[in-house]
């Protein structure tokens, strides 16, 4: 695996104990974010609450990792991306989104969220890029959900018209594969429907080739016996 | 103008001043989002720091807009897109970037910038949809340059090599126009060249034709004087 893949076989107890703390707090830190934003308080107390922000850091920073988050890779092999700028548990750019597989249908995924001022374009609006940031994650987990995850090889979006700040939805599934290519589809959906749809090439990495390879082939003669 | 746009005709120093307040406090944010990814303190400290984050969040909503920041337009008819995702003075949630459009060549403007741990997608690495958000303000920036801003009507990107986290650069231009259409490109370069290349089509909106029709009509008469 390459750099910042980290095995640490955490247990599951473990990992649900750990995001029990960091979720809440990541929340907070979303919530100041968003008053960041938003708020009119005098240049005085704008001076006074940045203070308390700096000190704040400073010991968060006591004690931090020399890097990113990467993804680190419990007991029970699932991956934690939770510095992902879109899913992140512990990542407060991330809304952050939950996207769900579809038990009914290998390689769909769908995801209601929620984007507020932090998430702004054009006024009142959610910025294009945004909608592209969380379109390449949901099409990638579609790919991914199909057993083929990847990295972005294109992406293409068609904005259909304006998308609200507030709530939304987006769905996201694979038309087709063909080696370690998926093609999926998605879009994402406002008050008054579709606002912009999306369509991507993930490619699966060199590294990780030979892993899916020899998970399908076990697969297939499973079906065979 | 849609809603959100406001005229408040704000003299150019006090928009200085306020730059001044709002950019390190802001600023003093992103640091303490970097953080939250990162730290590695024990567990009563990280819920010691959410509760004087919440108390921080309180402070800061005791007065603020209903809504999102929008775009303020001051004295000298510049916007203010304080609250964009990728540009906002005043959002933690954008690095931010500041776009300088070239001198020599009008319709294309650069940006070199720099994207920590909480833009990160595959390990060490930039999100491809990070890079599909800035690519979408930059290309804008540069349609917005050469006199006809508009809204995304599609946008294509198209991966060269993976991202990484850190110092990073991008440039646009405008390729043509037609009518109320401008088609740019662009692309971010890494320490090992191009990652990313990107083209769009932009949009002059409805409301805003009128306004360009007519400046550009006055600015052909008075060549043709």
């Amino acid at each position: 695996m390459p750099a910042g893949f980290e095995i640490d076989d955490l247990p599951a107890a473990e990992i649900d104990r750990q995001a029990e703390l960091y979720g809440p707090f990541t929340d907070a830190v979303r919530e100041l974010v968003d008053a960041t934003v938003r708020t009119t308080v005098d240049d005085d107390e704008v001076r006074a609450v940045q203070a308390e922000v700096e000190a704040l850091t400073a010991r968060l920073r006591a004690s931090q990792l020399p890097g990113s988050y990467g993804v680190r890779i419990g007991a029970e092999g699932r991956g934690r991306p939770w510095g992902n700028a879109v899913v992140g548990l512990r990542n407060p750019v991330a809304p952050p989104l939950r996207p769900v597989p579809d038990p009914d249908e290998p390689g769909r995924v769908t995801c209601d969220f929620h984007l507020g001022a932090a998430y702004e374009g054009p006024p009142t609006l959610v910025h294009g890029g945004v909608l592209a940031l969380v379109l390449d994650q949901v099409l990638g987990e579609a790919a991914g959900a199909g057993g083929r995850p990847g990295m972005t090889g294109t992406l293409t979006l068609t904005y259909r018209r304006p998308t609200p700040l507030g709530d939304l939805r987006t769905e996201a599934w694979i038309e087709r594969t063909e080696g370690h290519k998926t093609w999926a589809r998605g879009h994402v959906v406002g008050p008054d429907g579709v606002t912009v749809e999306a369509e991507g090439v993930f490619i699966l990495p060199r590294w990780a080739r030979a892993l899916v390879d020899e998970r399908e082939r076990r697969a297939a003669s499973e079906v065979g016996d």
